[in-house]
């Protein structure tokens, strides 16, 4: 690709770290710039008038052109390599994860650990009082299920790393960080262990 | 496609209506297999062992194999097809808009039209009541976001009818279920008028 990419991100965003790890895995370069999300720079009217209408992190952006939502900028940059299958079924199963960890996984694993590390117990609304059980017993329900599925294979989908592992990776590697304890997930963390073992990986920290 | 393919569902779910929807505009042959999800259906040990073990409908399955996601489903079936774009960036914001249906929209407008129509508002718990004032200013949030979004389009990604179309269409078209009232966004009723005028096309009901 002969295109600039620039990554509009907030770096400990797990979301962000996603098109970061997918770029680094492929060996595509990508420029940075970074947002205070906690000070409302993606909410300025400049943002959500030329990068993101939804006022929200990561956004890749394609020369003069706008990608939101994590997943999606991961396929852009992967859409015809190796870590997208090239069977049919393998290709609709990575993109199954990939909607599966937004639904399921990201809005209670990513938003306890957001609750946790940067709003903080002690400043919990009502609403987030009220809500954190849920999200915690929801959470667990994601890893024991991502735990089942790992019982017969290496991977999420298809039999080598695609994108749906490196969705799933970005939260579920800092899960601690949210509370949950992933010594009850053996097979996720035997996963977790064989992610970072492929040539080019990086850290959410590089 | 020469698969039996096996539509598992619950009938009134915007959700199923979407990969129903996508095979209809396809000419695809679907069987479908019908589940009460008030009766606790897709919660059941055979269900959740042989279908979904995420105790979730739409389930695609493809000969003895399954496709969970409702937007999985649909890129399944429309794989290689006028209603996946060609080009790479193109193919790209069409999931972008497929993750944000996903995340911004359905959680609202789709979870709404359940708690109003399904579950009735004398019947919400405090949960609900504390959310659901919050679900509402983010479903006006989302439809106001598609409603700038057509302001200088036809179509949600690249310039023809895609999945993307297709997966804001389900539950948009009947977001005055759940208490939102479409004539606000005036570019998205005139799309809405777009999306059934496609050969092929059948409606929630069909």
């Amino acid at each position: 690709m002969s295109e600039r990419m620039i990554l509009h991100e907030y770096a400990a965003s797990g979301n962000c770290y996603k098109v970061r790890l997918t770029a680094a895995l492929l060996g595509l370069p990508l420029e940075r710039r970074q947002y205070d999300i906690m000070a409302g720079e993606t909410r300025t009217p400049k943002f959500l008038a030329s990068v993101n209408s939804n006022g929200r992190i990561p956004v890749l952006q394609v020369d003069e052109r706008f990608i939101p939502e994590s997943n999606a900028a991961c396929f852009y940059l992967a859409d015809g390599s190796s870590l997208v299958p090239d069977d049919r079924f393998e290709r609709a199963d990575m993109l199954r994860w990939m909607f599966w960890e937004q639904y399921n996984h990201e809005p209670n694993i990513a938003t306890l650990r957001f609750w946790h590390g940067w709003v903080g117990e002690p400043n919990w609304t009502e609403a987030q009082l009220l809500l954190a059980p849920a999200k915690r017993e929801s959470g667990k329900a994601a890893l024991r299920l991502m735990d089942e599925h790992l019982l017969a294979r290496d991977y999420f989908a298809g039999e080598r790393l695609s994108l749906a592992d490196i969705a799933l990776y970005a939260y579920t590697h800092v899960a601690e960080d949210g509370g949950f304890a992933l010594a009850a997930y053996p097979r996720v963390q035997a996963w977790l262990e064989r992610v970072p073992a492929h040539p080019g990986f990086i850290t959410l920290a590089d």
